[in-house]
């Protein structure tokens, strides 16, 4: 598929791909729009000049300030709206190339805004690398996993007031916590161990009824598509907050999505197998086919003013628990789940070290300083810092991606 | 105060009280509706008949299917609407005598429902009585209190979905459950260990933004007013997942929510201090003034086709850590608050063994079942039992409810 359009090689935004995503233009107009290359098509202004007449859906959700209701009108319906808009980039199709000037913009000209209003957000922990590497950490290193690890995917709720798009600027959290040597009197200090955590979120598609199951073979019917997350943690108040009801202020403080949601169909050419499941799992949780996508992860740091340096290189296919694993034990006991709830994969870890997805991991709890190119050294992530999370899926002919994730640390008020 | 309407002795509803609710009247209206005695009012008609005329609002707000945009009008409307109906329950104020029956209707006429649209839910664990009694029943009895629980309100992210309007029934949930002396080989199994909580939750009533804190001097401001709440658990769901990220779907099967938000004007007249605070809090947590309540709290359970039961008696004054301090240390990192999120206390146990507040502790971890006045006895929750929570404040001269909070536990599907 090639198109009229000049799209940058390597571009995440191919005609391959056509995500969706929530943008404010220079006059402060709020829409639906896709992307493509470097512009971005205005999707109302796409259906005032008729590129979706033969597809039935009211125009009210193309205005809106979420993806929500859009997403609402089942896939059915967005995925003929993908197709259209494929259809429309690859060839002048109902004078798609004539009318550009119309629609298409150049990206730089929207702001881009959080793209889901966030119901329930969940986080899971779903990377055997990393929940290994933690409890070699902080545990037991000949007995790294809990017992449970290996049945089920451990879950747990986060905050959606404090989800940004990338872009938004973070404050460094102040919170108690626990210095070494001192009992158990802990001190009011901003938090000196800022740490990310490299995720992929899902966007459910689908509403479910209070009391019903997703059976784990239809699961993929609920899930609209995925973006890239960042799961900012302090860990210093984390440490000392957390038994025994789980992560709060150490992470409520903000979490960062990118803003392109890339639908399930776009990712389907990059399904893959996952890791092998030993033990099995309860049958609930077994599933037919490959579950797993092949999407590339790299995270970079960036001080103020300096060059980025890599952090770091994984993979989603390293996910040990699958997204339809996670959505099926979610349901299991009948807890519902909403258009725009957004599932969080946990830190994704890689096997070799610099396939590690969070600096606690990266800089071995402190021990094993990481190298900057700039010369310097980081055990977590200084004021000024911005961290960037990039993903793409790579095939021979084609490329899709998820493009950035970014925040910025600024310092403590 | 009076009122020329006739409210039976002993009304949580007393014209002291004035709550707000959301409910649907027998033609399918949703309207926002207050309680007086029995009866129900219109709150859109009354606005329509002028009683609001000197109050600037729209009434948009009034025909909303959650008190959301009503609250986040703020006090000042807020107060003035309950004070202008207050003077219209008392006497015949502009007509409200005589244009009752526009109005007013009976209560049993108007269906509640969930009278928030909840953004984030965040349990507590704020009663020292609860969590020394889970200290000593599942860890070490002669030290009960793990060692941050003294210094913070412990809390975590619980699930918005899934909480419903008093009077909803719920399924029993199933899920991964480890039977004893299995090792670490879990089963699916329907939860044999349903249990209640008896907490109250206070509903946000203004925003705040992101990195900014709420200083506790200022933290009552924040909170519109304060329901009853069963936070459902199954302990033998919760007990396999919940190590190390905390409880996840041994709670998000369900949550009931009772319908009428009693405003914290209302319960002003009820302010008492709560218990000796030692250690002392660090500074942050540190407050001015009682900011306890004395809310009377009782559980009662009833069988399908039996009496009622009372499990417990407890009292709201007993929780160790307060709303302010909740929802100070809440936003101590920076955390944001919206409009309708739901804050709850943790489960609220008394000093003694009839004010324990959960089935887990009244029959301490199935070794003291309780006897039922038909006979029967138990350890949990069965199928078919009605778990009814009812709470109210009584002085000399007036008293003011919460109404019920009530579920049924439906068998598995």
């Amino acid at each position: 598929m090639s198109s009229w359009l000049s799209i940058p090689e390597n571009s995440d935004f191919s005609v391959q791909n056509i995500p969706f995503g929530v943008g404010r233009d220079a006059e402060g107009r709020v829409r639906l729009y896709t992307r493509i290359g470097n512009q971005v098509a205005d999707l109302k202004i796409m259906y005032e000049l008729a590129f979706f007449d033969e597809i039935e859906f009211p125009i009210h959700v193309l205005e809106a300030d979420t993806l929500n209701a859009f997403i609402a009108l089942g896939k059915k319906v967005t995925n003929a709206v993908r197709l259209r808009l494929q259809q429309c980039f690859t060839k002048n199709f109902m004078g798609s190339e004539t009318l550009a000037e119309y629609y298409l913009t150049d990206a730089s000209n929207v702001k881009m805004l959080l793209p889901i209003q966030i119901g329930d957000y969940t986080d899971f922990y779903s990377s055997r690398e990393h929940a290994k590497n933690v409890g070699i950490m902080f545990r037991d290193p000949t007995n790294a996993l809990l017992p449970n690890w290996l049945h089920l995917p451990v879950g747990y709720h986060g905050r959606s007031s404090s989800i940004v798009v990338s872009g938004t600027p973070l404050r460094r959290p102040k919170g108690q916590v626990l210095p070494p040597d001192v009992g158990n009197n802990p001190v009011f200090s901003e938090s000196k161990r800022i740490d990310f955590e490299l995720e992929m979120a899902f966007v459910i598609g689908k509403n479910t009824n209070l009391g019903d199951t997703i059976d784990i073979n239809d699961a993929e019917n609920y899930i609209f598509g995925m973006a890239l997350f960042n799961d900012w943690s302090a860990r210093d108040i984390q440490q000392w907050e957390y038994v025994p009801l789980g992560p709060f202020l150490g992470k409520n403080f903000g979490s960062t999505l990118s803003p392109w949601i890339v639908t399930m169909e776009a990712l389907e050419p990059f399904r893959t197998q996952g890791p092998t499941q030993e033990p099995l799992p309860l049958p609930y949780l077994q599933h037919e086919g490959a579950k797993s996508y092949d999407i590339c992860l790299k995270v970079e740091i960036q001080p103020e003013g300096q060059l980025p340096t890599t952090l770091c290189n994984s993979n989603f296919k390293y996910m040990y628990w699958n997204m339809v694993q996670q959505l099926t034990h979610h349901t299991v006991n009948g807890c519902n789940v909403r258009v725009g709830d957004l599932m969080a994969s946990g830190t994704i870890s890689g096997p070799t070290p610099d396939s590690y997805g969070s600096m606690l991991e990266l800089a071995w709890k402190g021990t094993k300083p990481v190298q900057l190119n700039d010369g310097s050294e980081r055990r977590f992530i200084n004021d000024g810092d911005t961290v960037r999370m990039t993903a793409w899926c790579q095939n021979e002919t084609f490329r899709i991606g998820f493009g950035e994730c970014e925040g910025l640390i600024l310092p403590s008020k």
